[in-house]
């Protein structure tokens, strides 16, 4: 068993906030204090090697009770409908987490007037494709406005904190990242360099096949179910009995056990190859990982979909699924994500409170109970489930905006207590994450930008399907479709001339950065000159040495 | 008469190259030996002034005749097929100018494989349209790639000169620019201050709604244009007559002839509107306009095209119509812009010799002689026409290239002497313009661009529309369509990925880009630091001090 404590010999150390170390029972006491001196006022990265090597466990921030206490009361625990504290988040969890949360409430913010719009649609059961044309028009407009406006509030708010202007190529390399030692040529320090090309080839010519080959096999998985469903309904009609009826559901029971296999084994993959591909920057990797996983989401969830909109043509069927689809994660989700482990985790809290009481009454109990709970919490792996999440969401709303409109409404109500409940999993679920620093939501912007590019083209499809608009046009279906591809055309235009026309930083932090440039580059200037004077006046000085004697 | 020469007088500045004032002639002496003061070792900004309120006629750099002799000798004299002496095009004409030449260069070489491959289409007259598509297919590919790796070449090429980081913010306001004196609030400077809120007004309120109008109307001259030649082919074929057959090319020349004024007209219209705008720089000015004409430009020159080719869908015609265009727009420039004026002033070039070598032997003959050739030459309005040919050439080549794949060798032979007839209208037909640094060709580059995304569509339309992949799908037209749409589509998700993968800069600019940064950076922190030790330095003595008595 491997369970050495050093919490308490790390109390005293500068770290804010105090950060628990669990080493392996078997290190040598030299070791340890070779260790605390180490990263005692260190980044948590220079003990990533040793955790690798098996020396240290695992290390982890202690939450800070107290303030956690005051972040609650004014983020979560009385339910009234306010805005966030993002400043406070940003203060205790950092900025990437303050960002997501930022990210959750505008977008569910932005959503409220989609919903309001929808609702009609969905109560009066308008059957006039008209005004779908009008509901699908607007969502489309108004996902690229507010995807426009959500970079410019996200370049106020990053200003604000810092960390906009902050300059990941001038960081340390992540830790993982090897090649042959060298000098960095852009910050002059001796760091690991591996060559862009390498990384290139290992991009494009491993890692691209590969996703292509898993986007592939999924659609190809699709296609056996699709089979295996017609084939099960098939028997059910032929000779209708209670097992041909249970086999109904055997088809739909193994895609979605297959699927879920074979979405962890394609996480590992992922994560795997955008390591081997070596990035320098944290970032980077997250970009290439996000990017990967992400597509291979995208299809999972999103091609049984496509699939009966156009290629079985069923309007009804596809709003079922949509609308099951949709309520069932978002419930799922919220169970599974934080209130089950919550719950789980507070039964545990008694027990080992009763542990701690009975046996250690003579040392600081408060401290060590606190060590011992939060060991066992789960660890906080990064916004990237909680984002996609939000991203998925986004696509059920506007993919199909035109044939559910009810999809935002829900979407807003879920988002509402998904904060909540998302707060409740990052004050209470998890071991405090260390705080990231992040200048904006990264790649995560473009994935909702190319969903809402997708879903002009979708929307318009499905209207140019509908049967009250091909009742339209009786005599000529091909008329019908150049006029959809020519609507389609010219919504595109325009999203692409609107996200042209909204500038991505609001004009007083663009002045301001461009201060900053003009200060730094006079800065440099002077630096230069006075080199230059300095030079000069050694040269006269020399000189006057050299005429001297 | 307004002529005084005071390019005697401004012989000795400190002006590289030359610089020649012509002042009106009631100009008093102490106004002339303050103009003096003012321009020795100034730019010729601060003179922009004079020459709208009338003292001053106009002020233009001498040609520097060694230097030019040098550079033909290197340039286009010899026609011979080399690359162009880039580096001493940009020395002796500035930045602006070397790039459009090294664009055109880069275009024209860029070309050649569409050029080749477009030859055998042209010359075995395959009508099977599958290897159109290839064709096309390559094209639109090709495009994309070549406009992005233009950018690289681009970076690469400012990079050397020193302007790729020049940033125009910092710079002084261009002449013209007017608002409340007030502190620019990055530079600190004094200088006139215009919110950018009222420039906004002005663009979305009154430019854009009245620059819609002219598209409007330019098409409604079109209709009318394509009426009348529609009613003169049956008047010509009910009665025929000389007369009628006369009457045939009357529409063409009203048609031909109203464009012209019109374009006239928008011109002037588009450089009041965009000075009315009141832009700060001279690049957002130039922007500005630049879209402004090209719009209007583009309607103009393809709209008729457009119309022949999927209104009227008659291949032929478009076809005949296509080469006619390109071929006699390319030989008309030629002769136009460079031959002709070439021709002319060689003539005036004797008259003023003869008579200067009557009149004034007594005097610094050669310089006298220089001045008043110069002074009569034509002045260099900017690169914007030179750009536009090459515009309107791309969408010749580009927008319908599976109906006419000889277009690019055309270009490419126009080119190749265009490179010579606009050096030659560089260095013997204008006055030498002020040099103007650039970073890159700026909104051109965005035109290009779209115009490239514009003929995926036209193409793909076009490909759809022959009868032999009509015959394809004998039943359904419908199917047809949706699949010239769904590859259309991918077409366009491939270009947008890939001017994605391909970086704007090569990876050895981003490298040192990102050191400058960083230096400049670290600059701003040392000064920043310095300044806080000697305020705290200040604090303790003055706390020493008050101590002491």
């Amino acid at each position: 068993m491997k369970v050495t404590l050093s919490a308490l010999d790390t109390h005293e150390s500068s770290f804010t906030p105090l950060v628990v170390i669990e080493l392996a029972q078997d290190v040598k006491e030299e070791t340890k204090e070779w260790l605390k001196n180490r990263i005692i006022g260190r980044k948590k990265d220079g003990v990533r090697r040793l955790l690798t090597s098996g020396i240290v466990i695992q290390v982890f921030p202690l939450h800070d009770n107290e303030a956690l206490k005051k972040l609650e009361d004014t983020w979560y625990t009385r339910f009234t409908l306010k805005y966030q504290p993002i400043d406070s988040i940003r203060g205790y969890f950092g900025e990437t987490i303050a960002l997501y949360f930022g990210f959750l409430e505008y977008f569910t913010f932005a959503l409220i007037p989609v919903a309001v719009l929808g609702l009609p649609y969905y109560l009066f059961v308008w059957e006039n494709y008209d005004k779908y044309v009008v509901f699908a028009s607007f969502n489309l407009i108004w996902s690229t406005v507010i995807l426009e406006v959500w970079k410019r509030g996200c370049a106020s708010m990053t200003y604000r904190w810092g960390t906009l202007v902050m300059k990941r190529q001038f960081e340390e390399p992540r830790p993982g990242y090897h090649g042959v030692l060298g000098i960095n040529s852009v910050t002059g320090r001796e760091e690991p360099l591996y060559p862009s090309y390498k990384r290139q080839l290992r991009i494009y010519l491993v890692s691209l096949p590969f996703v292509c080959l898993c986007l592939y096999s999924s659609l190809f998985v699709m296609m056996i179910y699709f089979d295996m469903e017609a084939w099960a309904l098939d028997l059910h009609e032929n000779s209708r009995s209670e097992w041909t009826s249970i086999l109904l559901y055997v088809p739909s029971i193994i895609y979605a056990i297959v699927i879920e296999i074979m979405n962890r084994l394609y996480r590992y993959a992922a994560e795997f190859l955008t390591s081997w591909e070596n990035h320098r920057l944290e970032s980077a990797y997250q970009n290439h990982l996000i990017l990967k996983v992400l597509v291979f989401n995208f299809l999972n969830c999103f091609a049984s979909l496509f699939y009966i909109a156009f290629v079985l043509r069923d309007m009804k069927l596809l709003r079922q699924s949509l609308a099951t689809l949709l309520i069932t994660s978002q419930i799922f989700n919220q169970i599974v994500e934080s209130l089950l482990p919550y719950w789980l985790q507070k039964k545990q809290h008694v027990k080992v409170k009763k542990k701690v009481q009975a046996l250690k009454a003579d040392i600081d109990a408060t401290l060590y109970e606190q060590v011992v709970l939060e060991k066992e919490m789960g660890t906080y792996l990064g916004t990237f489930d909680d984002y996609l999440e939000l991203f998925l969401q986004f696509g059920y709303v506007s993919l199909f905006s035109c044939v559910y409109p009810l999809a935002a409404a829900f979407a807003v109500l879920n988002n509402l207590t998904e904060v909540n409940s998302d707060a409740l999993k990052m004050c209470r679920v998890f071991k405090r994450p260390f705080s990231e620093p992040s200048a904006s939501i990264g790649v995560w912007q473009l994935a909702f930008e190319t969903m809402s590019v997708i879903s002009v083209v979708t929307n318009c499809a499905l209207i140019g399907m509908s049967p009250q608009v091909n009742a339209l046009f009786p005599e000529s279906k091909a008329d019908l479709i150049l006029i959809v591809a020519a609507v389609e055309h010219a919504l595109l235009a325009l999203k692409f001339i609107l996200a042209f026309a909204i500038s991505d930083k609001p004009r007083h932090i663009q002045m301001k950065l461009a201060r900053l440039e003009f200060e730094s580059l006079e800065a440099l200037k002077q630096q230069q000159m006075q080199r230059v004077a300095e030079n000069l006046k050694e040269d006269w000085r020399e000189g006057g040495k050299e005429a001297a004697p």
